[in-house]
């Protein structure tokens, strides 16, 4: 048997996980004396002393839930245990408080890109085709087929072609309050600099969002101008065929021009890096977030723009958020956002303790409370310098809070929406995540994933747990993999196998 | 210059709509001697006589709003001088009062249909691919290539595999009261009578749908019992290849069994047909809707299952259904589905106002009103025997109102959980619609629009308004086609190219 190992990450944490696979059988005594009362499984926490009934359990620094009857020293500590905590009041935060000594800049960084004319540097060079509706779906995916099999041979330079799919456009209720984000969404996901400009739009003709509406976009958005032969209307078309052949002409001549581009070398500065977990477990918080939060405090010192996201994993961190924020307006944005989630939650008369999973909670994730610590371990330590409304783009660089739903499929949309370049994925249980518009990193959390999943998994933090390696080494190790991610110098496995979601869209509006 | 020509539907009208392509110019004299007085485009509305400002404007005898000033006969009735009226009060309408002489039974017509264990009957013989949650989308459609390229070929008498995709299983508030909706579709959505009862399910295993939480359904489904072996859990599996092998077996055992199956001549009473529209004009409710109407009368003399949807079309002519519900409990079902819309749309701060698309306008619709007296037109004249809340599968045969959104796709998707084995959507300004696992028959309300999407459109009702066929002709030729297509003797335009609209589960309740 292994050597039995607990993590306890602040020092007045009366709680710590169990290392090692399988967990541990009672009567497990550790190097510093602690006995198991009862079987622990891995992941889970013990009570590293007695805890009262009512009194604090604290993982993090932070209290996590508080004991709902005196709980023995050496104890497992589980769900049937713990009363959850309410969550933070929004109204008594504290607002840029902290005050962050800045780490020193990191010079001297590259990656090779694409550089476009709006001066973004994208990390692919893909030509995506925008729709304005999804009654043109089924036209549009034949017609990528098509130019996969047909066209792209001819220009080698262009990594693909993408349908930028959505359930939106018609059938929705399209001037209700909610309906800005998916317009914005739909909008900027078109200007995503992996995209190059070449901006194609696919109509039906009696859609509700209509092209001229999408392209001048919603008050927070830069108005796409759009050539005039850049826009395919079906209902003008005479018959499927026309259609297929309207679109492969138009679809042709972005090509072309894609094909032009060239990867040149160009500042880390110019990486926009979005950050997400998903099936998430207790060793989340411990090894794979936090060198996601190290990595994420690289690339902001070399100037790049990094986005954490997922409102319903952060909601209970808030008050660890707040004071990082660099000044009154971007905490009160932060307030704004979570604020506008509880009131979304409500309207479906649920609260953000419908985050949590069975795979969290047999992955020792308690709650939404220890989830979220877990969670927000990505943001790393700079100070967050903006927050945007699902869909938004970014004005600055370094941290930035982009507010999504957790959901895995729903934050990857809306962050490309929001323009990165490269998304970080990290997973506690396993999961084959991918994008077709970014390259995705798939970091577990333990090696045990990594290995089982040898062909899906990129990257693992597990030898953190173990004490092989810290979470500075894991941070550099993938700060240099998205670096190479990045240059097209490695390739992960979801482009690998090209193995990706469908686009998942956030309407939180009703449809009609 | 074609004769000018108007329609008008019922006596007590004072609009009538204008037939000819192009429209009518201004001075205009009909063969009854009215005169326009200003230009009407094609499917706008002439107004028959003097209307004063406050006045009704009725079209198909009811009230689809009112004059906002003082309108001169042979003006163009447009949105600008029309005040739409408020929505039917629900609480004081007439229930089951119209007692409808029955039409006599239609003996004799059959189709070849695949005959399942379950007593129900099949139009297409295919593998559904069910997912307990969206995560396993990639893999699944991965596996779905492998099994058309390689397995397929083997397999002959196997239409297709379809994975039955969607946005739901993680991510989403699985508690909340409004999840019953999703949880109960993809359940239901398994058992289309098209997948012959052969279910497999692909599962995470960390995600909030657990597989034994959909295969127990909600409390009005009936469990599915699987065996063991047909459920393929990815995070028990060790990489990516053995995923996708696994998935393989599995499947290829199904396709064995669905090899087997053989059509047979079985009475029409087995159909279960959904009738739906889309891109909507003012010709929609005066030719193809009420040929889909007449050829839902037929199917129901036949003793066959027919649906209407569409809720926020409903709406605004209930006062014209709950009269036709066969009782009192029927009645206020219907009543109960339209309250819960309304309280849906209000919780995003909409109404149902926020239904018709700039494509309705266009083709005549001025409002809400106008669109539903059209939309309900494919309900014919049978009693309303069963009402079904999102994705519940009949318990009746007749004709029956299933509740879904307007929203092509997603009115789509909830039909065929609901158990349609064929479908029947009538669109006026014309969309590349289709289905991949029940065929559909497309229907255009003009034929001018047949003419220009000769390759997309099967059936056209256009001869109706030039005087050419009757309502009667265009419905018996539609139910002939309908009795061919099920039979499979005849392949629908979405068939021939393949062209099929995501799967858009209808989930009102908030992701997270
Ligand atoms: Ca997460
Ligand atoms: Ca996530
Ligand atoms: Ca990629
Ligand atoms: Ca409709
Ligand atoms: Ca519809």
């Amino acid at each position: 048997m292994n050597k039995p190992l607990f993590i306890k990450i602040k020092e007045i944490d009366n709680v710590a996980i169990v290392v090692n696979n399988n967990g541990l059988p009672k009567g497990t005594i550790f190097d510093n004396g602690l006995q198991l009362i009862e079987d622990v499984p891995q992941g889970h926490k013990v009570a590293l002393n007695d805890i009262n009934q009512g009194q604090a359990i604290v993982r993090y620094g932070e209290t996590i839930g508080y004991a709902k009857r005196d709980i023995k020293q050496g104890s497992w500590i589980n769900e049937a245990v713990t009363q959850m905590p309410t969550a933070p009041e929004l109204h008594e935060l504290e607002i840029a408080t902290k005050k962050v000594t800045p780490l020193p800049p990191l010079e001297g960084y590259t990656f090779e890109g694409y550089r476009n004319k709006d001066g973004s540097v994208g990390t692919r060079n893909i030509l995506g085709i925008t729709m304005s509706v999804n009654c043109v779906s089924g036209v549009v995916e034949y017609v990528a087929k098509i130019i996969e099999r047909d066209l792209l041979p001819k220009y080698p330079n262009v990594d693909g072609v993408v349908p930028l799919t959505h359930l939106y456009g018609c059938g929705v209720a399209i001037d209700a309050p909610a309906a800005i984000v998916p317009i914005r969404s739909i909008h900027n996901l078109a200007k995503n600099p992996n995209f190059g400009g070449e901006i194609m739009v696919i109509s039906l003709g009696c859609e509700k969002l209509q092209p001229e509406r999408l392209l001048k976009g919603t008050h927070d958005t830069i108005p796409i101008k759009l050539a005039n032969d850049d826009l395919v209307t079906l209902q003008d078309e005479h018959g499927f065929k026309a259609m297929v052949d309207h679109i492969l002409r138009v679809a042709e001549k972005h090509l072309q021009r894609l094909n032009q581009r060239k990867r040149e070398t160009v500042p880390a500065s110019e990486l926009i890096v979005g950050m997400q977990c998903g099936g998430s477990d207790a060793f989340s918080g411990v090894t794979s977030n936090p060198s996601v939060g190290f990595a994420s405090d690289l690339l902001v010192r070399c100037g790049a723009t990094v986005m954490f996201s997922e409102v319903t994993e952060v909601r209970d961190g808030i008050h660890l958020l707040t004071p990082r924020a660099i000044d009154e307006e971007v905490g009160k944005a932060l307030i704004r956002e979570m604020q506008w989630y509880d009131e979304y939650l409500a309207a479906g008369k649920v609260d953000r303790s419908a985050n949590t999973t069975p795979g969290n909670k047999k992955g020792g994730l308690n709650n939404i409370v220890e989830k979220a610590m877990g969670s927000i371990a990505k943001s790393g330590t700079s100070p967050i310098v903006e927050v945007l409304s699902p869909g938004q783009r970014p004005t600055k660089k370094g941290l930035i809070f982009a507010a999504t739903p957790a959901s895995d499929f729903v934050c990857g949309a809306q962050q490309v929406a929001s323009g990165i370049t490269l998304q970080v994925f990290t997973t506690g249980r396993g999961t084959p995540y991918g994008l077709a518009m970014v390259p995705v990193i798939k970091m577990s959390s333990r090696n045990i994933v990594a290995e089982q999943w040898f062909d899906l998994i990129d990257i693992s933090a597990g030898d953190i747990a173990l004490g092989k390696a810290t979470i500075e080494d894991i941070g550099w190790r993938l700060f240099h993999l998205i670096l190479d991610v990045a240059s097209g110098r490695k390739q992960p496995w979801s482009d690998h196998w090209k193995l990706y979601n469908p686009l998942a869209i956030f309407n939180p509006a009703p449809v009609t």
